[in-house]
């Protein structure tokens, strides 16, 4: 095992559960770039265990500060897990940002983005704290758009799970470039290189009725 | 708890662990549509347990027949977890198809298809079935590219690590169609609907010295 880089106030600190064993390489720590990554995705999984078993749920999730919320229904499986002081997760965030073709079959591969984070989830309860949460939701998905809807009511609150999970077991995992062929294999007549993914936003389609105009959203 | 559907052909019999408890309407075993998403994705994320926590992982993935491979170095975390006789895991798959605006900010949603699969995956050790699995990955990836590039040696093949999970507890949860809002709402001057989202592919990017040209891949 090779020593694990020191922490800083620009990283969060590495743990045996955030070092890959190999290929160490592509890991990292950096603070800027696990939040951005957050930031920029809607869609995560959730790892758990329930009665020793691993389950894993797709959810959405927005970044405060350093802290991750988690959105649910109050009577899905991972809030009634966390009822009882908490409970262990482990969130993936990935964006594939591209397939990797090489000449040979095994060089082959996908560049991507990956933060994991590990910690302990915990239910928010403060009606206060849970709508500020999902306000920051809505926002993230449109900038502004807390503040053109309807708040929610006690009771839509109540039936609204909130997970908060602390930012401090966070790792990155990524690749980039273009395929490693062995030398050996560069003359072969096959397309080499990277086709790039990317995700967009498509034409709005309005509910009935709806007559003003849709947000304006980046098709990047 | 309400009745789980009944096994057919054409379905994968629920389990305790493929049965939501809530939103129960937007499960579905059908085997079809389980199927369909995970070919048409490339991206999974891949729960298991290790020393008694969660540890969610992403992998490529690529089914054959009733079989979902995944793929891996032999060094990283889940083929050493596989060693010893099989690991369970579950497999997660979600397509993001598309943001739910409402005029309530509680009827905000999201449009997906997710498929879980729960399952032991054991390490595929001969080397023509793993070379036929990494052959069916590329060919996934671009359709014919397992015969235009060369094939891998026995040295790459063993440092390749390949799981199979028989694809037997599968189901597939979803969410279609616009915002559900109360109708007390509908008269509230904001937009709602859905932004649909997509996931494309950008212009190859050729690695240095390649001349052929690039593999014509659908830009859905």
């Amino acid at each position: 095992m090779a020593a694990t880089p020191t922490p800083t106030p620009d990283t969060y600190p590495p743990t045996p559960r955030t070092t890959a064993t190999r290929p160490r390489g592509r890991m990292s720590y950096a603070r800027a770039d696990i939040q951005h990554i957050l930031d920029e995705t809607y869609l995560s999984h959730v790892g758990f265990v329930a009665d020793g078993e691993p389950q894993v749920l797709p959810t959405l999730h927005v970044r405060i500060d350093e802290t991750v919320y988690l959105h649910g229904s109050t009577g899905s499986r991972l809030p009634l897990a966390a009822r009882s002081g908490g409970v262990p997760l482990c969130l993936a965030v990935t964006v594939l940002d591209g397939l990797v073709l090489a000449r040979a079959q095994a060089e082959h591969s996908a560049n991507y983005r990956s933060v994991v984070v590990h910690g302990t989830a915990t239910l928010v309860t403060d009606p206060e704290r849970k709508q500020a949460v999902l306000a920051a939701l809505l926002d993230k998905l449109v900038p502004g758009r807390a503040a053109t809807t309807r708040p929610p009511t006690r009771r839509e609150l109540a039936q609204t799970a909130v997970l908060a999970l602390p930012l401090v077991e966070a790792s990155l995992r990524r690749r980039t470039g273009g395929p490693t062929d062995d030398p050996a294999d560069l003359a072969l007549p096959t397309w080499a290189g990277v086709i790039p993914v990317r995700t967009s936003y498509g034409p709005p389609e309005p509910a009935p009725g709806v007559t003003v105009p849709a947000p304006d959203l980046a098709t990047d």
